[in-house]
């Protein structure tokens, strides 16, 4: 009698899942990632979790973590298939966000969810990752790649980075010495860092006609709109790092979705701020995308940076010298207004 | 004259953005949040970074850090709109990752990625994360959720988290003291935990023919499909804490994707082992789908745990003595093989 016939055989390759692509990615990205790690990883690629020796770290040394992803940036890296960029803006973006509190950083790990596992695609986000992470002495102590059909189109991808840094509890900086008459001086940003993009991309597609990533940027010479909107979340660390101990230096606000007015009043501790948005240097990219969208002030304001990545409260005495030393330095800053007594963020024009 | 028409404005609403619901989502999850607060947190929720006291936590403390997601277990919670036990899930699994090399959790940080925001959605995802990290004394000192319509689509999410945690460096388990002749000592799994789920729907889907994740799952007693995929992720870190300083534990091995014969080398330091499947209790939830999606035996030991979650590799002469330690403490666990001088992991029967 012959056997019930039974129904053909179900693998997880059926079920869309490749496990030895997110390896064969792994092995590709192991040399850029083993170049991160510094004399205080213990652990090499691929183990359970990531191990950081964390004795000696100062005298009453504070961890601060942050997490954070790229937004819909990643959209463009899709659509023109190139994932080193995004890397590097994900790990800058991480380390501003720790920077803000006085912290330098010691260690990374990143997650990519995607809906199908391109190894060479991954390899590339990864090394991206580690490139940036080495340039800024951090280590990438960990990660983990997900392919999960379904969750994610085929084609579109998520980055999403955690970084642990540290400073010393004396100098953490938490808005505890912000007050009335502290100057604003604003750190240019370049271009839209990672905010903004699901209205900047439909502006893009839809107001400007774009429909290639590829074409030129109105206003750009020789820039394509992806070489625009891809352009790196700068990183604050190395021009502000020689700052983080002195005693003027009150607060920082690292200006990312929310804008100036989402993100100014988080670390004024009860205080207010006047602020001129004409001190900032406009940038073409958002004078084209408001007029082609016809995006009102205020909202463009809440949704983009316009020009400002990253804002210092300083003492009013300190602010000119600090400036000066700033400019000395290669880095440019503009004094942007003043804390208030009163809360809430008022425009000075 | 009549001025220009101007095209309607464009806002980030527009671009299905919503900036309110994500801020909505915090509120709602703040409390669960500030539970889990211990004493060395120093920062409320809401700032750029999480603040976490890092003095005296041990002579030669090392950090161990793990970032993970839950995989497509994800698409069961959204498909039936259940948001708070893949929270847990994310919680225990990374709790497992730190604990197989020696550690003890200190904080934990999650990422939320969706389609279109819905802040009821968020705010139960981010509690059950903060309820199952006060669960196990861990502090959530960050998180993060982005609103990217077109990466997910609506109705899809992703939920990451990253956890460190801290492991005296005498006490790291790194595998170099495993030896041949170590006996393997599994704990039970509770159903999938979080790997393989792309295989397991598509079996239920089309091999069971279940369209309704409320529908009975076949061979359990009252309990839904639902019920039985979103079981929680078992955390091994309360029954295994007693242990971690035991000269006798030389290893362990967290069995997620992959399964024994992807995760039991990892910790082996170049050990082979002998393994015997049928020492592992069989569960009827792996034995249903084995059986519906006609997986060969080689494959569903490689994407699922088909019934252990942990294996303890114990010195020969310790293993029976710390079996029924755990046994007289309520948790159960079996005998599976032994540690061999041939590298690879050879199957008994």
């Amino acid at each position: 009698m012959a056997e019930p016939c039974k129904p053909s055989e179900l693998t997880y390759q059926d079920a869309g899942v490749n496990i030895d692509a997110a390896e064969s990615a792994l092995d590709q990205a192991k040399d850029s990632i083993r170049k991160t790690f510094g004399p205080r990883v213990l652990a090499d690629v691929g183990s359970f979790g990531g191990l950081f020796r964390a004795d000696n770290l100062g005298d009453e040394p504070v961890l601060v973590a942050t997490a954070d992803g790229v937004g819909t940036k990643i959209r463009i890296a899709s659509a023109i298939g190139r994932f080193d960029t995004v890397g590097r803006c994900l790990v800058q973006h991480c380390i501003n966000d720790a920077l803000v509190q006085g912290a330098t950083p010691l260690f990374f790990l990143d997650y990519i969810g995607v809906g199908k596992l391109d190894s060479q695609m991954v390899a590339e986000a990864v090394s991206g990752v580690a490139v940036a992470c080495a340039d800024h002495g951090m280590a990438l102590l960990g990660g983990e790649t997900a392919e999960m059909p379904g969750v994610y189109p085929e084609g579109e991808f998520d980055l999403v980075g955690t970084l642990v840094g540290v400073v010393e509890r004396a100098h953490v900086l938490d808005g505890t010495r912000v007050q009335a008459g502290d100057v604003l001086l604003g750190l240019p940003s370049d271009g839209l860092h990672t905010n903004g993009y699901s209205l900047a991309r439909r502006i893009v597609e839809e107001r400007m006609g774009i429909a290639d990533w590829n074409l030129p940027f109105p206003g750009e010479e020789g820039l394509s709109c992806a070489d625009v909107l891809l352009k790196n979340h700068l990183c604050y660390l190395e021009p502000l790092k020689p700052f983080l101990e002195r005693p003027a230096l009150h607060a920082m606000a690292h200006i990312t979705g929310g804008g100036v007015i989402g993100n100014l009043p988080r670390i004024l501790n009860g205080h207010g701020a006047s602020v001129s948005r004409k001190s900032v240097p406009a940038q073409n990219v958002f004078t084209q995308l408001v007029e082609a969208g016809n995006v009102p002030r205020d909202e463009a304001w809440r949704v983009f940076n316009m020009g400002v990545g990253m804002i210092l409260v300083l003492a009013a005495e300190a602010a000119d010298g600090i400036a000066q030393e700033l400019h000395s330095a290669g880095q440019s800053a503009f004094t942007m207004g003043t804390v208030t007594t009163e809360e809430g963020i008022h425009w000075l024009d």
